[in-house]
């Protein structure tokens, strides 16, 4: 529907002939001693760049092309034809190249040589042009893609949750507060707050899970999940923590625990097989420049089966294990970075479900197990990254549900909604949440989580 | 994947056989003359409802299948045959029918009796209940699907642009603040606000569009869309406007306003024409109860190509109209309701798209033309709604753009990333956004834009 072609169609053998243009941006411009200059050109729809061989013939050779370098954006019309070079299948002759905007070299940031990922974060509006983001940023989006296509292939539908909430009842510490009251009025008067003058009259806050929201639905549509913004104010400075992060969860009404874990391992493989297939010059670069061997290991995760584990056995093979642990394990602690890193490196060197956790360390929605100590909770966890997904079957039982509830000091009038779930047309069901960022870590090899989302915000960072 | 089969899959003549097993909640049970009795179930999966015959003989059907109600959910197994009845094409002869949750006909606040949108608004957790409402959130999810298969088809990547940014400064006044402040001890200290205290060291807001990060991206990855919540504090109680509501933006490289233009018009056509054929049902039941005659009105609308029209030529259309305007309109105006009502629905009778606005009430990105009194925007007005999308080409000349940042009183520092991709590489580009709820509302013909999202948030109002 472009008048003009894709890179990523124009790098195809398909795309062969006269009269082709493209339009993108100069990675690099080489000159030949034949009097002519090979452009590589990119466009951001694929990994890879066309070479353009533009001719001195060109009228605006000496006075334009032979000044081209990086981050100059052009437009180029001419033959495509096959390409004599290795690694490529094309190339352009090129018969006309109008540059439409200069990047002056001595003040673009983005020259050859390589930037650490600490400084590129200070070019966050930039480092979408480089190999390595442009990458984390397709894979990102293929996994983005698979995930609507996956739930809908298994009749889910997609839910927006409320981004802002009341409810502050889950970890009102952790919570971003929204307001428009005046804060510096706020501080000059000395008096107290008044929240009904506030927006919503009352206090309100960012949401940290949509997932009592999502079990409304499930009990309504059935199967529904959400893929929006989640928030965590923890003054967390570390690799694995973001204060705004994108998470997916999927709610289903009917879903048992075992139901649930075949959910996330179907999709969780689905996301691998689709990242493998259609993003294959990505996966190659992740594979040669930021983790050796991922290729081979996400092939082998996507066809073979998960491991699963009770929680007690994890403890049990974590007690003998022989390796040194920062934090001692026995029944009841809850796992730790370095005993997850443990089982699934070490112990299973794969992806591994863990179930029935203790009903202590896990919230008052999970539902009860017979033996009354656990509750039917799974989390996914894989090498490298630890936690993917964590989820549950989640108590349907209004008794117990309330029981619960008490237990955890819950004031049961702040969940008159979610309970009422219990009362009408109760229902087995259980769901999960899947942090989107982890994902894309785990099959891009990449270390920081600040450097698999565009604009990362963390605590002291809120820029562009 | 299940073992149990939707009631989407059930209604169709493919699955009759024996032991078929369906999971849903009781619509309404009916008892016959003849010792049994016919419920109707519903399971979300689709509008319509599957018929189960509970013959007499059932070990349960006094004690528990005629007490059935409105909400009860229970699992039926039986026989699936072709249905002598009209309006549908199989129903169960139920072998066996299990109850899983029991609703109290006393309290269930869905019993029969219709109940006003506005009191339903109280029961958000449960108004997916009713025939509207999952009607209108498969339809809402149909739009949402689209949306992701129809940019990508088109060559587009999926982007997140943040949630919370420091940038307050397109708006400042109708943005939302967010803080991890204590309010209540701010309130009491009578002492200026310390902003460095705060979670990202300065004054941080929630975004009220993803646009100006959208276009680093797509000056990177040639052609990214944004489909993410975004938010304005107006206290604005109207039947037409949200604190929370979802946008679509896409930002495309190289595009010109007709490239734009063109785009948002297929994009349009495809929702349209995919929730035609997606949710026949749930477009049915709008035509037959919230708007009739919406059918052949989005069917028409699908299929004839767009109306352009100029912002001049516009005002001169509404200046010779005769019509009486609350607000009167000459050449300079911002264009109210009242006129792109008339305009649509009268004038045109269908979607319009007006271009060519001038360049003083249109903001500073906007592509400034060459009689420099206009800027190269676009709004996509529909009957019902108004405004549904507004875009533009964007200002890629640096000189233009500061030019046109100080004009406006915009410190270029605040802006020096935006400034950047003007100075490195700059090309044509151009986008739009476009508010998901208001299509939702053109597409059902539900009146008040509350009933469009799940759990709408409006002044005064968080709850759930």
């Amino acid at each position: 529907m472009s008048t003009w072609t894709s890179v990523a169609e124009a790098r195809k053998e398909s795309a062969i002939g006269p009269d082709v243009e493209i339009r993108g941006w100069v990675r690099t411009r080489r000159d030949s001693k034949g009097g002519f200059s090979f452009i590589e050109v990119n466009d951001g729809s694929c990994f890879g760049s066309l070479q353009i061989v533009a001719p001195g013939e060109l009228s605006n050779y000496e006075s334009e092309i032979k000044r081209l370098g990086a981050g100059c954006s052009i437009v180029a019309i001419g033959r495509l034809a096959a390409s004599p070079a290795k690694g490529q299948a094309t190339e352009m002759q090129a018969d006309e190249i109008r540059v439409l905007g200069w990047a002056d070299g001595e003040t673009y940031p983005l020259q050859k040589k390589r930037h650490s990922f600490e400084k590129l974060r200070e070019w966050a509006h930039l480092r979408p042009r480089t190999n390595t983001f442009g990458a984390v940023m397709r894979v990102r989006d293929s996994i983005s893609r698979s995930t609507h296509d996956f739930f809908h292939d298994e009749g889910f539908f997609y839910l927006n949750t409320p981004i802002i909430t009341a409810s502050d009842c889950e970890g009102a510490g952790e919570m971003f507060r929204v307001t428009t009251l005046d804060l510096d009025r706020l501080a000059a008067s000395g008096k107290p707050v008044n929240h009904e003058l506030d927006f919503f009259d009352r206090p309100a806050y960012l949401t940290v899970s949509g997932q009592l929201n999502a079990e409304t639905y499930a009990t309504a549509l059935g199967r529904v999940y959400t893929f929006g913004p989640t928030f965590r104010a923890e003054n967390s400075n570390t690799s694995r923590h973001l204060a705004e992060f994108w998470m997916v969860e999927p709610e289903a009404a009917f879903f048992d625990l075992s139901d649930n874990m075949a959910l996330a391992e179907r999709y969780l493989k689905r996301l691998l097989r689709d990242c493998l297939d259609r993003c294959d010059e990505d996966m190659q670069f992740f594979n040669q420049r930021i983790q050796p061997g991922i290729l081979d290991r996400l092939t082998a995760v996507a066809e073979a089966p998960f491991r699963h584990m009770t929680y007690t056995d994890a403890i049990e093979v974590l007690e003998k294990a022989d390796a040194k642990f920062e934090y001692p394990v026995s029944w009841g602690v809850d796992l730790q970075a370095e005993h997850e890193r443990y089982l699934t490196e070490q112990y299973v060197d794969g992806p591994v479900i863990l179930t029935d956790y203790p009903s202590t360390i896990k919230p008052f929605y999970m539902r009860l197990s017979d033996d009354e100590k656990t509750v039917a909770a799974m989390d996914v966890l894989v090498p490298g990254v630890g936690e993917i997904i964590g989820g549950s079957q989640r108590e349907e039982r209004l008794d117990v549900l309330t029981r619960r509830m008490d237990q955890a000091g819950l004031n049961q009038d702040d969940y008159w909604w979610y309970i009422d779930l219990r009362r009408y047309g109760t229902v087995p069901h259980a769901g999960f949440g899947l942090g989107l960022e982890r994902v894309v870590q785990y099959v891009s090899g990449m270390a920081n989580i600040r450097d698999v989302i565009p604009f990362p915000r963390t605590p002291g960072n809120a820029e562009f």
